[in-house]
């Protein structure tokens, strides 16, 4: 049992994929914001008014799905061929849940994308409300889904 | 009661700092990773022996604050005086806190650079630790504390 | 008569501004597109009701601003206070511009970064119209005002 | 009729694009900048003694082309095979064009890479000469042609 | 006999290689720092107890090799399939060398990217060691082997 | 004695520099590159005539000292107030040196960016060079000279 970014000495290392074929990877990975129910509420009126925070938060979401390679130190370059962002919120609770959802013809697997572009776009979400909203929280970053590559499907029970 | 990152048309801005004045600022921000305590446990142990997680994670986290004006589309690139990370873990329960520090001698805060070091120092232990512990997750991204502003000193009242 | 960003013997240089001391600096530039009246009809719509392609244009200008040192390769490194996006069209005659503000508290002017914001913005209304609209085209981008350091203020006389 | 960066609720997505084949793709775009006869000709005659203008724009332009997944919200990454960049110039109008050709074996167009690429060299050879030319200005940036892909080979009238 | 980055006009270009079929390519290059024995022996001990200045060489390294489009002007941007750094020390003499292995499945050589993960490593032992050791250089940065497209194997005979 | 990227438990931090008073900063490094003479020759020749490898390397090393802070993990992003690069060449022993000046008004040193400049400026002529010599290679890359701040002016006694 061992990690796979570090070889046989410990060291980190790209791990080599040259001698893998590409298949088709798809990754869902889901981000949650908490905030006050009257914050969110102004959230999802903005959305459809004026104040898009959504909108930002979404195209946030998507520069760092392209970025993931420059964030996190052992992953691949990899060529993304679709990136998509869904909101889906609670209005009573107060929670908005971001969906992020990756895909790519590659080598590996774009877990790692979906997971940071889930991560920034609620980032995003945060900074913009966080000046009305000193409680707010991420509460929950976690993969959904993932298909293709050698080591299956995943899909977690999570409920929302 | 309004969002600050939009004018008053409702339209995105990176709101005008100019004619304010720098002073020190601090932020503390805190992403918790949930895995299996057998994970952990190799974690905690790869970073005295060998395979050293938490390093790969602490620089990742630290990179990740200087990136923050590339990533949280209205923020301010700010020249950051001081990045650290904590990690700060629960063998029993499995769970692993990164705590990221900032300082700047700046005209706004920079929570965002601590939130953004925590989550990115956070998603490269998920990272490294996915291949092993299908289901971990990332539990909570908060502030912890803010100092330095006119809005004044943030303590959040938050047990790990 | 030479140019400022070579030195006396015709190389390439970040020229020295160290012996200067900041002030406020402000400017404005405008990149204008010209489309089929159709489209644009499309655009301004969508921007009230779904597909808000001036939403996602304004996000690029403010986020190139603070990619301009490295894209303009002698240029320095600012640290940006403020940057906005304005549009205004014409519907009869198709055409839209955008119109970026940069202020910063800094050693040398913010013009490129105006021009930067300008000419992104209008790329990526570019990008998003040109597959409904083959002959769209970016039709000028000037410098509108500049105001801050000693070469003084410069205010030109471009009427829409 | 639609605008394809957006889905079917009007919300801004990177397309999926990973059922498509990799063709070969061409694109060229135009950039023209205009300045007094005076400022074109030191301009011209630097490209050949010393304060080389065009050679900075040039690859300015080259590396503007490889950040185009960057600063375009909704564009692929992709790995461009080929970029070049001419100038073409009439000392008597003061105008000088801009030529990026941008060539790919991709899953889809290489125009924006083109239009990237041809907008940053002159918004360079436009920062070079501000100091000298207070009414300088870019005043148009186009596709003259594209080649590759289902849509076929697009050809622009568009003399000089 | 001329050089393959400039154009039959002198020109600087990304040559194209969109005719080049893709095959598997393999660098290897080496970056030696030398400095005081009695600080190499701080090293090599902190890489075993605390202060790991080969850890974070390391990962400076490998991000590196991600960033050589953004940095070599006219290379082309490759999917990195793998990227490995070892140090190798001669705790008499106060040298280590870095070596940088890199591997892609790609139309051209990536030996920049070797060239460019050994520089940067050493580059940050030296900014580690620096306030320690004041005469630390590096002594050479050197490709040491080639394998793969139709220019073939290359091997630097090149003992440390 | 320790290193000062570390805190005292051993553990990579972006030291803190706020309570430092800014001073003007001058760094210069140099690094030098080694080839055959014939080659070398051709490098001076195309610099006057056509395929100017030294504008190209030029501008790479500008660029470069503006992205120490994302290539050097411990670094500080610094407000860079001038660079500048100088090639002086022996034309019989095939060498050629890259000399890197950075200047700054700041809280800490210069010294990375200027050894990142002179880097990437070799290592840019290796590039440019390497089709046409197989065994060129960079030779030193050293600091020459820093002065500003609290541990005063230093001076290598580096003849070329």
């Amino acid at each position: 049992m061992s990690f796979n970014h570090f070889d046989s000495k410990g060291q980190a290392i790209m791990v080599d994929i040259s001698a893998k074929q590409p298949t088709l990877r798809t990754a869902i990975a889901r981000s949650t914001v908490q905030m006050q129910p009257a914050t969110l509420q102004m959230v999802v009126d903005g959305a459809l008014a004026k104040g898009d925070v959504l909108g930002v938060a979404r195209l946030a979401g998507i520069a760092a799905a392209k970025k993931t390679p420059d964030l996190i130190p052992l992953s691949h370059p990899l060529a993304l061929h679709a990136v998509g962002i869904e909101f889906n919120w609670n209005l009573e609770a107060g929670s908005i849940a971001v969906e992020a959802t990756v895909r790519a013809f590659e080598r590996t697997g774009v877990e790692m994308e979906a997971m940071v572009a889930a991560s920034v776009a609620a980032l995003t979400v945060y900074d913009m409300c966080k000046g009305q909203d000193k409680g707010i929280s991420i509460t929950e970053t976690l993969l959904l889904f993932k298909e293709g590559g050698k080591s299956g499907t995943y899909q977690r029970d999570a409920a929302l």
